[in-house]
């Protein structure tokens, strides 16, 4: 089954405590777009400027994701971040960002797009979420991103958008602001009361945890020594979950967990390189490969 | 198979956001004990003064810990802690520490107790590990916990020690500090490469992770909504790890990590109350019905 994302697409500049990497290939679509591309068709929204390199969508087009949805701006900039990450590589500090294009992104989907049942909004406001959710025809699942932000001043927006998703994907300590809980679990399920009926909590290098009515899991990172650059982890986390679930075309528990599972080692390959480079170099058959060892690692 | 454990017993005095406790009972030697007790016959080795109420060792021998080494010194006053855990429940200030008769504790081991097979040598500086070591007759499974305190201060003698025992358990933050290496995988098999065969790293509510030579594994924390007070989170995690592998009276790889899901579920039950007053509600059948629960949670 395709699958629609509608995001950020972005230059980025990445410094570690090891190397630094400039005006590099990001944005939220683009790392969930390449991470569920392993899995399924994916059909991307987006908007960049004309400084925009073709040679990106190149690499996007070569992994069947249709870029038609990806808008170019004449005489526009495309969004540009600017970030460092701590000794930890998990606290990160933003050095700059400029929204360019990114900040009047007004996402019209193709016709073609409209009619899929799988459908993701990566980290937007949620008022632009929204305006993409009243273009899909009948999305059968449909699953949102979101970030501090949002949290802090469109805090009636998401309770508006939280009503209308199946599911919702963000982090711990999103979660911890949303809910003014410090309990990760108890946070998980109050989030799920604002209306989603699944929520995602991602924990970076500690995994992630799972919350709908009748489960409560916790899926632990993969242990990779080769924490490169950690930027897209959790997009790709969200691609790779959703790929798989758009894949099997269907999302009951079982195959959910499963497609949490995916979306975890999909992202432990992502944080092995800087950009999409790490992922470039893999195929399905190593995320398989991978997987294997995951399991074997969580059975005894 | 009978465990000895040497180690810190004591009353604490503990402040959560929600509730405090004074003088409650507590120490690593406690906590391991009773997690323990569980699985197989516990020795404990300890100091106390002669305030320590009798009611505490009454109650540890009720659950068939030998109290024998336990020694009571006259007119002395017993280990004194208190803490104050911050909102998060993670993070915690040390606001008094006074070590009393613990300061000059010299254990001397029953000889009994010196024929035992399986060891554990709960927090305490090196060089008092290893007179107990040196009492020791042909231990078969040796483990050990440490803290910053030793890793700055006796780092020689700590190095000594690696080379003397089997297994070693200590928080995250502690192999960071040892390895001077923020990546947790990295740092696991340094720690191994300093002397023990299998290292785990406790990762409080993410989890622990396994390190020996052919594995490296994550076993995520039990999701308890109930987080009351996480004092000796991590001893009654040792003790039910050590517990259990003393009960197998094996460690291969498999009872390992067997032993890794115990000590994790009885740590989940631990830090549900102040002291050992969840402990003291559950049986070894409540152990084991969470134990379905956490492989039903892990297994996709």
């Amino acid at each position: 089954m395709p699958l629609v994302v509608v995001g950020s697409v972005a230059l980025d500049s990445v410094e570690t405590p090891a190397e630094s990497r400039d005006d590099v290939l990001g944005g939220s679509a683009v790392y969930f777009s390449y991470a569920a591309s392993y899995f399924t068709n994916v059909k991307l929204v987006g908007v960049v400027g004309d400084d925009w390199p073709a040679e990106h969508t190149e690499l996007l087009n070569r992994r069947q994701i249709d870029t038609s949805g990806l808008h170019v701006v004449p005489d526009g900039k495309t969004f540009r971040w600017r970030g460092k990450y701590m000794p930890n590589m998990n606290d990160r500090e933003t050095l700059e960002v400029h929204l360019n294009v990114f900040e009047t992104f007004d996402p019209v989907l193709p016709d073609e797009y409209r009619r899929s049942k799988f459908l993701f909004l990566a980290n937007g406001s949620p008022t632009v979420q929204m305006k993409v959710l009243d273009q899909m025809v009948a999305p059968t699942l449909t699953v949102a991103d979101t970030m501090d932000l949002w949290i802090n001043i469109q805090r009636d927006e998401l309770m508006q958008l939280f009503k209308r998703i199946d599911g919702l994907v963000l982090n711990d300590s999103e979660a911890k602001l949303l809910t003014d809980d410090e309990n990760l679990v108890r946070a998980g399920h109050k989030v799920r009361a604002m209306g989603p009926n699944f929520v995602v909590i991602k924990k970076g290098e500690h995994g992630a945890m799972f919350f709908s009515e009748h489960e409560t899991y916790v899926m632990p990172a993969f242990p990779t020594p080769d924490v490169v650059d950690p930027t897209g982890a959790g997009d790709s986390f969200a691609g790779g979950m959703m790929g798989y679930l758009a894949e099997q075309d269907k999302f009951d528990p079982k195959t959910l967990k499963e497609s949490l599972a995916y979306g975890t080692l999909v992202a432990s390959f992502n944080v092995e390189d800087f950009s999409l480079d790490r992922m470039k170099q893999i195929e399905r058959a190593d995320i398989n490969q991978r997987m294997e060892e995951y399991r074997q690692m969580l059975s005894f």
